[in-house]
């Protein structure tokens, strides 16, 4: 391994023991494999899968019973590398893809690598994540960043993957009308990302007043109020429906929106099973997918962020250090919060 | 209009009236539009929607309220010839395609025409179907098929362009591996239309130790009775899963077998909803799907029976003239009967 | 037919009699099929293949042996329609897709309506043009476009979908990097369409200073004089090759700056044959592919103009009434000049 | 590293030491990396690029500059397994995948790992391949095979490889039509694939008649004398045209056989540059593409063989152990001569 000049013995590092239970620990810094770098972390931005992991313990199968270290949305900068990577590449300012696909299993070689059934994926039991001083990442994982980008928004491509994949997923281009429900997080970047790939009609439904105002600030073209309107009676006959709410009502108002041949793509989480309009799906031929993670999405959303196309750095209403964990978990019960930042090495 | 001599003015055709309901009439030929042409019907196969009209008056939102022709799966000769179209056909054994899109709307020059929403497709109401002595049909779909098939391997070449679509639509080729719900006249005809792919390994699930059995002679690899064992528990691991049955409780065993990536094609007419299970969707990001009629598909249809690769006509278990058209639709309740086929010029 | 009050009984129209010679000439209006509309030319480009027939008198295989009217670049004014078309569509502001395919062949039924045997497409022999005061078409091939399109842009948008087409075979999304040989009409607009697309780099050659520079200025990020660099040697590793120059040399270097498993589209036309690297090909499994006029494109165009992300108003450096369509075919002598635009009812 | 009893120290290996310069040499057995398996070698096929770089150094920009070992079509059994690999598997029989990408690039990220610039490829300079007593692989590049295939067939899933990759690329599904130019081995087995993925018209061109009589035994359905007949000509309207030949004169013709939309695979290698009918490619939007070996082919290719859908026991027409390779690598100068097999433990 080859290194920076006096790299601490110990980092700091927040740690979920149980639901609702941090504390902070010193513990080693993590041992760098022949092809990994080690990264010592900037910014990492607060999901909603850690709140349930810190709420409730579990999230469908994957369970905590054990110390957990949360975070996985991260920036930071290579201050180590292993035997096998170049040098050069420490002092690299960086965002970490926090996935460690097995890379020999039938899902890697055909590209599938987020669908790899061996994979150590960031703050998902038992793979600690980024609330920490300092994370190993596979080298070509650690995606080099321009001096344009901010810590956060380089953190912040990680949901932007997550949107850059449900765009792809969705067959998105120009002059493509989509229909998002939920105008959280996700929501919001997917709205962005579908400017980014040309949509013409970007059409956003959400329960709540201010978030439908966000999404028209950041580039909706049209808001529902699912109460007030029945989406699957508008006509919207829409390309796509990309479901960020994960509402049962939503999903199935959603797919009745879709025109023939359109598909349909699942991001939110919600119910393990929800009830579909089967028939729709069958005489519409309508396509119906979900996403899990992301491949190869790190260099196009480095783009769209530098260029200007996209913007994240808007998206933070709360900056946190690592003895405030918990805040930041927290955040989310103020309407007026949208995404939280822990800066560990503060 | 060119023809052959000697047409006669009235024909003979069995009309649906109300539920179970059925008269034999006299009728005028129909009229043959310039780009259409006059096929005398040979035989014509009993699909299950058929039936469902029969007995229930309506398919969904499709509803039986005026006299009803039914009958879309025939074969005939063309007798004679709309105003643009060549009179060398007249004399041409063809097989119908059974659908007359509009050709002008957003799907049909996507090539979508099933989709085309101004669709008029056979003894779908309004329009009536083939239990005729004669029908009409857009020269272009009109099919010719030669002298090694039978009329009634023509007929079925629509239930197997519903096979070959499904096929298509779940990506089968050499080597995939596949599993079929419901082993009816649908699932037996997927089951060869998968060996037609080149699927390795075609697994079949239904109730009924005879239909597993007839699976196998088919060409099944393996049969599963879904009662003994627990089809989403078996690591099937498959790249595609067909529902042929329209049972909620295959459709969701079926999904938790697919790989990750895999496809599931729904066929099977069930109910209006569906519970699935949405969170395996999105974790193995499988792609749900189902097919509503065929688009291109006659002339691999043709090639497949031709070739002695399918065969169809083992299908047929009944034969019925236009008299006793009542006794092929109830057919389906002797649980030997696959296929019944009418004969409306006997 | 329906029509708008007080047509006249006849136009003008300029013919094409041979080689450079172009007469006015007072013509009939033409007939309105029941399924067609009949519009009143406003605005037409003047294309390559325009001028090449002029000078020419043919292209390949195509040879004019007969008047010809030239001209497919074309908005208009719908003044009367066909029996069978909605009479409210009299008034509409249309942008003209200047083909009738056959609606009725392979080609058609898949899709493919571009590549229709039976077509009739403007301006290509014996199919007469646009530089007429009235032309026919379907009426699903004349575009409704908004008020803030003008006459200019909405004849502009047959040659942005040539380069929709072609963004859509090239498969730009954002992020993708893209090579575009040739800053000529073509080459500008494709440039627009690449960033409209979501193109990351847009690296465009021309032998020329100015248009180099016209290509900056309209959104290339990076432009190459071929002459003083080896294209080929640059290591550009772009997702995709576009050809818009014709030239065998433009075509072999772009061709080796593609990276493994990209794709080059040849738009421009050249010599019948080139010579190719295809062992750079089998390589790099590199698709190789042409484009040939466009389906499905002018609603995505519509959009890309009205939303403001392609400006083609300001392609415009020549205005020509009917009496002066010879100056206008030979405006692309002056190397100042991009597009000329005639003006048919002035 | 977990091994068999008794391994030797030693094994015999071919060595080209330069052009026609073959030696038999005493080698120490390879060193077993931790995610490697090491092989006996069976069975060796020999192919073109053998022939090639025996009798002329190079494969275009490939030289051998150093001893190589030649062979890449084999197959063995496993003898020994590195520290990460499942010692179970030792006795396993095995086909090899002879690559090995570096599975840490862009391209191998993708999915396209036969594309990876850093691919290390048995028998291409400086990387030794197969004509040795034994070799190692990664694990998952080592297919287990099942019984009822012979040692010959195994080693000879590697060209099958080629023609599976082959078919995908040219998209071939029940119902299409394929010309191929060339019935040499690749050739004999793109036959035998293109009717396993269910085509229904499989012609093929070759020069000599005896060729063209193998062709059809082993399933061509029509075979041309292209000097007798004009491939171009003769109206074919082929969805394919696969290139086994490398002579320009036959990718001219196939090219101008291909219906609209249709495909172009080069297969054969040929001169690094041809000219080819760009017009014609561009008017009709033909897709113009080579392949570069293949990606997860083997599990398919296996059932192909071990279903009997796919004959390659009867290719071989000649065996050879260690001491006759130049034998083996000169029995292409017999016309009789279709595939010969070394083997180099015997």
């Amino acid at each position: 391994m080859t290194q920076t000049p006096a790299l601490p013995e110990t980092m700091r590092v927040s740690v979920l023991n149980g639901v609702q239970n941090l504390t902070i620990e010193d513990r080693p810094l993590p041992v760098v494999q022949p092809d990994e770098v080690l990264v010592k972390v900037a910014a990492v931005g607060v999901c909603g899968s850690d709140v349930h992991y810190y709420r409730h313990g579990k999230i469908g199968d994957f369970v905590v019973d054990g110390p957990l270290v949360l975070g996985h949305e991260l920036s930071g900068k290579i201050v180590a590398v292993g035997a096998d990577v170049d040098a050069a590449r420490i002092g690299e300012r960086v965002a970490v893809e926090p996935q460690r696909p097995c890379k020999n299993c039938r899902e890697c070689r055909a590209g599938r690598y987020n669908l790899c059934p061996n994979m150590e994926f960031y703050a998902t039991p038992p793979i600690d994540g980024a609330f920490a001083g300092y994370v190993t990442i596979q080298a070509d994982f650690a995606h080099a960043i321009p001096d344009n980008l901010s810590d956060e928004a380089a953190a912040l491509l990680e949901p932007l993957s997550v949107a850059i994949t449900t765009m792809r997923k969705a067959g998105i281009e120009p002059g493509s009308s989509i229909l998002i429900a939920g105008a959280g997080p996700i929501g919001i970047i997917c709205i962005q990302a579908a400017k980014a790939f040309g949509a013409s009609e970007i059409i956003v439904s959400d329960l709540v007043a201010e978030r439908r105002e966000r999404a028209l600030s950041y580039g909706a073209t049209r808001v529902i109020d699912p109460v007030a309107e029945d989406v699957a009676a508008l006509g919207l006959d829409v390309n796509a429906f990309v479901d960020a709410s994960g509402s049962p009502r939503a999903v199935d108002a959603g797919i009745r929106a879709v025109r023939p041949a359109g598909t349909v793509v699942l991001v939110g989480l919600g119910n393990p099973e929800m009830t579909l309009p089967v028939e729709q799906i069958q005489n519409l031929e309508i396509t119906v997918t979900g996403i899990f993670r992301y491949t190869n999405t790190w260099p196009a959303a480095i783009h769209m962020v530098s260029s200007g196309v996209v913007d994240l750095d808007s998206l933070v209403t709360g900056k946190f250090d690592l003895d405030h964990v918990a805040e930041a978990l927290n955040s989310d019960q103020n309407p007026d919060s949208l995404k939280s930042i822990v800066y560990p090495g503060k």
